[in-house]
């Protein structure tokens, strides 16, 4: 029985995310449908990493098992005419039977999309941050994530994960002018954690907070000690990263 | 009486191109109607290039007179809250009173983004075309557009333009691997050249028509010898640039 990956990417505008919900429009709701009108039959699809309601992925994975031999290329086409225009196929692949999205990956990039201006083009994919930031206190508060640490700070409240370790290789903001983009690699992200740590970072931007207290708020373990969670609008999963 | 110097990015998707038309929602209508609101009085804005239905800008230029005297940064932001976000003033100016949006002009510079695969995250900003194009052949088709040449072969039947005439100064494909963008820049354009010239661009990059076609077609200045016009998803007016 064949295992096949998909490399997918979608506009989470008009998605409440990546998991499937009964009566509400979610990637893997609409990728099982597809799947399910093409294969004729039920699946179940396995993601690398569960975006939340209105994040974007360039480079999402996704697994399922199937028994029939399927042409990639006809599949591909396939569901990508069944999909509306807001998700894409961007590749299937055959791998190995004991590949799985989520528990084969050893890392996940996300980048973040800061807009220094008023943006018309593109204003679903980033986010437009009015007040006057420092760039350079935004990187330095970078450091600091980099490391194994317990990330419960930036974590949303009510999460079940049963801990709250992550290993950050990656935490760099870079300057492109009118776009300032956060980019974060590591092996597992809690639930908002990207978003919470921009968030804080734009607090320090601002001066609201300093770029030290980074580590101290990591070591603190406190959500209420973290900045605010930044805006689903400018969040990219960028790329999963298998051995 | 100062004279005023707005420029604008604007989404095309949802705009009936820049010029007004009452009824339809159009990027002058509704900067004009933003304007009033501010200013309290009747004005007309004069456009650098009059965008079709759908066509994008990041560098529109407007200009208006206007009696009072404006504290720009105010009434950017005051602009900028009015209008809806698919539109942004990024920048106005006080410049000297012989100034005029389109008369003073020197060129224009436009984009047309395409898509190698299909796309969701920007789906909105680039045309996707399923079919295999050969690159090199149509970068070749770009230097018989360098110069001054009658486009008439390029341009929308019905214009009431009184001459066809163009002096293109840049045309050129660049590869951006997943996307393909061609740049043109001329001292003035026709209805619709840009999308006719890349629409004939993808047939001479399909195989349909050969590389030299290009001048042979500028040459015979018949609409009917050129390509498809290509869809307006794609086309940005980039910069206007002036003395």
């Amino acid at each position: 029985m064949p295992t096949y990956k998909l490399t997918i990417e979608y506009d989470g505008t008009r998605f409440h995310g990546w998991q499937y919900q009964p009566e509400l429009r979610t990637v893997q709701g609409e990728l099982q449908k597809a799947l399910k009108v093409f294969l004729k039959q039920d699946l179940v699809l396995y993601a690398a990493g569960r975006t939340d309601t209105g994040v974007h992925a360039l480079g999402q994975v996704a697994s399922f098992r199937c028994e029939q031999e399927l042409d990639l290329l006809l599949t591909q086409r396939s569901l990508n005419g069944i999909l509306k225009h807001d998700a894409v196929v961007k590749r299937i692949e055959i791998v190995p039977d004991d590949f799985h999205a989520r528990f084969s990956a050893v890392a996940r990039q996300y980048f973040y999309v800061l807009s220094r201006t008023p943006v018309a083009v593109g204003r679903h994919y980033a986010f437009f941050c009015k007040f006057p930031l420092d760039f350079e206190r935004m990187q330095r508060a970078c450091p600091p994530l980099i490391g194994e640490h317990d990330f419960r700070a930036f974590c949303e409240a009510g999460t079940e994960d049963p801990h709250f370790l992550s290993r950050v290789d990656l935490a760099l903001w870079e300057d492109q002018g009118e776009r300032w983009i956060f980019r974060i690699r590591a092996n597992r992200f809690l639930r908002s954690m990207v978003r919470i740590i921009v968030g804080t970072m734009i607090d320090i931007g601002r001066g609201r907070m300093e770029p030290e207290a980074m580590a101290e708020i990591l070591a603190g373990r406190e959500r209420r000690h973290a900045g605010f969670t930044a805006p689903p609008v400018g969040l990219f999963l960028e790329k999963v990263f298998y051995e």
